[in-house]
C-alpha cells in the first residue's frame, strides 16, 4: 500500500509527489502519456519564475521527471481506468493492476478539445492532428494554418513560423485572445497573418490535407483555400478529464476543491488544471501541488 | 508613470514583475537589497517543480533577475519608507524618488527575527548575526552552532555540516519541526548532534564568540559551552514585513487577500509570505505573483 498516489504526472502531479515524499510519504504517480503532462509537449515554455533560457516543453519535463525521482518518488506509466476514493482505503485501477493508498491526489489535467469537423479524424497524423514540437520540422517550407487565438494558440503559432513558409492564424472571435507580449511578437513577424471571425469547417484531401474550407463568422460565407500538403495545428481550448470523479463536485466540469486542495471525500485532493481555478498556469498548477502534497503528509500521517 | 509598482523582488515580487509585463504594463520592482529576496541568500533550493540539480539561493535568484529582465520589467535597488496607495494614482516613495503607479503589489516579505539576547548585536558578523552561503567557508574546520528546528535551519544545518569539525542544532522545542527528509539526512549525518527542549540565551567572548550560554528549558539549569572562534547561525523564524501597511487588513501580522490577491483597497495587491496562507513555500509565492500580475493588468488597463 502507499501512502499517498498520484493521477497524472504533470507540474500538478509533480509538485504533490516531490511534497509528499520529502515528507517522508511512500508516493507513486500514475502517468498514462508522458511526464510532463500537456506542458511537457509545448514548444515554449514562458513566465514560470525560474525557467531556464530557451526552455521548451521537453527540457522542463525532463527536469521535473529527475526531480521527482531524485526525490523518491515511484513512476509507473499506467493508465488509470477505475478509482474507488470513498472508503478508508482508495483504490485505483490502471489497464494492468490495482493501487491502494492513504490519500489520492488527483492531478489528470485537461484534455485538448477537437473541432469535431469533417476530415478531422481521418486526416489525423497527415496534416491535421499535429504536435507543434514533434512536428513542426515535417512541415518546414509549407504552408501552415493554426486554428485558436488563446495564449497556447498564438505561442505555438510563433514557434511555427519558424519553419513555415508562410502562417495564418484562423481564429471565430473578432480579435486574438492571448496577452500583448505574444500579440506584439505576431505583428513583428514577417510571415504570420491573421484571419479574424473566422471558423475552420473541414478539411478535404488525398494522401493529405489539400483543402481547407472556413466559413466567415459574420457573414456565413464559406470559402476554400488550396494549400497542398499544408499543416494544420488546432488549439481549440481543452477540457477537464473528469470522467472518473462523478462523485466530487463540480463547477462547469472543474472538481471544486478548498483552499487546502481538499475535495468533499476525506484523504482526497484535486490540482492544478482539474481545479477549478482562476488564473490556469504552471504557476498555479505547481502551488496546488504544493499545498496537496503538504495537506495530504499531515492526513496520511495520522491515517488509522 | 507606471502601470505597476511591485515592492520587493523575491519571487512572488518577479513572478508578478513577469506577468505583468508580458501583459503590456510598464512595471518596475523596487528591492532593497537583492534580487530573490531571502530565498536568495539560502544555500539549497528545494522542492520547487523545475530547479536545476544543486540548486543554490544565488543560482536562482540569478535566473529569476535575467528573466524579469528579459522580459522587460525595470528594476530598482532602492528601499521604500512610505507608501500613499489609497487614492487612484498610487505614490511610492524610496529614500532617493517617488514612483507614481496605477497598481501595487505589495511583496517585501518576511524580516528575520533576532534572539534579542545579550551579545547578538555586539559580536554581530563577528560569530553571530551570520548567513550560512556568505559566511559559511569562514568558519571551515571549526565549532558551528545552528539556532532553530523548522524546515529552514535544519536545511542550512545540514550545508553548514560539511564546513564545521562538528556542528551543533540547538532547538527550544521537545523535537525538531522539519520533515522527514531534513531529519533523515541528520541522522545520516556524523557531526551533527541536536540538543532539544534548549534555548541560547547569551553569547560572549573578547573579539569574537568564544563562549555560549544555553539554557534548559525544562529545568531552567543554565549551562555554558566554550567555542572559541566557533559561528553561531540563527534562524529563528520570521515576521512580515509589514510596517508600511497600518491601513490595510491583517490577521495575525499578516496581510488579508481574497483569492484574487487583492486588498481592500483598489488597485493594491499582495502576494508571497507576507500574506496570510496556509503553505508558505517559493510554490506559493510565485503562484501569488502569477494571480496578482494577471489581475493587476486588467485592473490597470481598465483604469481611468
Amino acid at each position: 500500500m502507499f501512502d499517498l498516489v498520484i493521477i497524472g504526472g504533470g507540474p500538478a502531479g509533480i509538485s504533490s509527489a516531490i511534497y509528499g515524499a520529502s515528507r517522508g510519504l511512500k508516493t507513486l504517480v500514475l502517468e498514462k502519456k508522458m511526464i510532463g503532462g500537456l506542458i511537457g509537449s509545448v514548444s515554449t515554455v514562458t513566465h514560470y519564475s525560474g525557467i531556464i533560457e530557451e526552455e521548451t516543453g521537453e527540457s522542463f519535463a525532463k527536469r521535473l521527471k529527475a526531480q521527482a525521482e531524485s526525490a523518491g518518488v515511484a513512476i509507473i506509466m499506467e493508465q488509470v481506468v477505475d478509482v474507488e476514493l470513498e472508503g478508508r482505503v482508495k483504490k485505483i485501477h490502471t489497464e494492468q493492476n490495482t493501487y491502494e493508498a492513504k490519500a489520492v491526489i488527483i492531478a489528470n489535467g485537461t484534455i485538448k478539445r477537437m473541432l469535431g469537423i469533417p476530415g478531422e479524424t481521418e486526416f489525423e497524423g497527415r496534416g491535421i492532428g499535429l504536435n507543434a514540437t514533434r512536428d513542426a520540422e515535417k512541415y518546414r517550407g509549407k504552408e501552415i494554418f493554426v486554428v485558436g487565438g488563446a495564449d497556447g494558440a498564438i505561442k505555438e503559432a510563433l514557434y511555427l513560423s519558424q519553419f513555415a513558409s508562410k502562417l495564418t492564424i484562423i481564429h471565430f472571435e473578432d480579435q486574438l485572445g492571448a496577452i500583448q507580449e505574444f500579440q506584439e511578437k505576431i505583428k513583428q513577424s514577417n510571415n504570420i497573418s491573421v484571419m479574424l471571425h473566422t471558423r475552420l469547417v473541414a478539411v478535404e484531401g488525398n494522401d493529405c490535407v489539400d483543402t481547407l474550407k472556413i466559413q466567415d463568422e459574420h457573414t456565413k460565407d464559406v470559402k476554400v483555400i488550396k494549400a497542398k500538403g499544408c499543416g494544420v495545428f488546432i488549439y481549440a481550448g481543452s477540457t477537464p478529464d473528469t470522467e472518473l470523479y462523478d462523485f466530487l463536485d463540480k463547477k462547469e466540469g472543474y472538481l471544486v476543491t478548498n483552499e487546502k486542495m481538499e475535495t468533499k471525500i476525506q484523504g482526497v485532493y484535486a490540482v492544478g488544471d482539474i481545479c477549478v481555478k482562476q488564473v490556469r498556469q504552471v504557476a498555479t498548477a505547481v502551488a496546488d501541488g504544493a499545498i496537496a502534497g503538504v495537506n495530504a503528509a499531515n492526513y496520511s500521517k495520522n491515517w488509522k
